[in-house]
């Protein structure tokens, strides 16, 4: 009973993904859920127990992927520099790798959920601190290393990357710029150059 | 007669402007919208045709609002670079300023309307362009007036313009850090700085 349970919950979770990743977080109802995995609203409501408790569920989901697209490849080179420039490589466009067609969900929902307090609300934000500080301890690393200035303001440095990513994800999939793969790096390669020691 | 749907109309826009910069295009439905003003659904319809035709009678009033915000403001600044810069120094938080307290429309859209297809996603990529297109028009002024480097990769400088603009909407607005002003300036800053004549 409780493999079924769990069997159905990853059905639920998959197709979840799905709409989550073509119509944002937004497009994630009970209703549409339900419709999509072929069950009534209440045989939903006794996986999850809100459309909120769903989200969040499909956002941890989502980001398992991350691990093997983006944290192992990036963990293969060598400490410092080399790790921080691979870390961004596999970042940008990772959620097209990772099998989810329709982008990065948390991109999204720093824009559709800048005004709806919550629960969903709170956990993006704690998804998008915990990146940060896995990028500002590449950044320090690479202080350390010597590969970046000493005095380098490391979330200065974060904030521009987030940039890059967000105006990559808009170029590369709203405006399908076939060339947004190369402005990223030329960008990120300025950074970085802006950034190395004097 | 004319003048009584004017005003009807009008209202329904400035009801829908808030639904919107709150919740995003995905939050303007003929259902919610006809509630917010007090009107029937087929009342509202006897205005707008379709979810889609107010999504995008929306977007064009909320897009007037940046001549006087914006556009403006910035003109009074001297051609080429103090231009230049003025106008992104009033792009950062210009939603807000324009009584738009859930921030930007047409950012938002950016990552909400990827993969849905249809005539709101024209009309935002037409705003976008054309958006694109008055910043490198004023990047190359700026470099015939030797500002700016003459062999400048415009659609780059662009580009990157548009990921800090995007890096300030989030951490402003999603993440509501304080320093984010700051943060948009260095990043501009070191840009312009790189962009400048040998």
């Amino acid at each position: 009973m409780v493999k079924k349970a769990s069997k159905t919950n990853e059905r639920i979770l998959q197709e979840g993904l799905a709409l989550m990743s073509r119509e944002g977080l937004g497009g994630v109802t009970i209703g549409r859920l339900a419709e999509q995995v072929g069950m009534s609203k209440s045989g939903l409501f006794a996986h999850f127990r809100s459309k909120e408790d769903i989200q969040i569920a499909l956002l941890e989901y989502s980001g398992r992927l991350v691990v093997p697209v983006i944290i192992e490849p990036a963990m293969k080179a060598p400490e410092g520099l080399p790790r921080l420039k691979s870390m961004v490589e596999h970042w940008l466009g990772w959620a097209v790798r990772a099998g989810l067609p329709g982008g990065c969900a948390v991109a999204a929902a720093m824009f559709e959920l800048d005004d709806v307090e919550g629960p969903v609300r709170e956990y993006v934000l704690g998804v998008e601190a915990a990146w940060r500080e896995r990028m500002t301890g590449l950044v320090r690393r690479s202080m350390e290393l010597g590969h970046l200035r000493a005095d380098l303001d490391v979330e200065q440095f974060a904030w521009e990357t987030f940039g890059i990513y967000l105006s990559h994800h808009t170029s590369s999939r709203f405006r399908r710029d076939p060339r947004a793969d190369e402005r990223a790096h030329v960008a990120f390669d300025a950074l970085v150059e802006r950034s190395r020691p004097a």
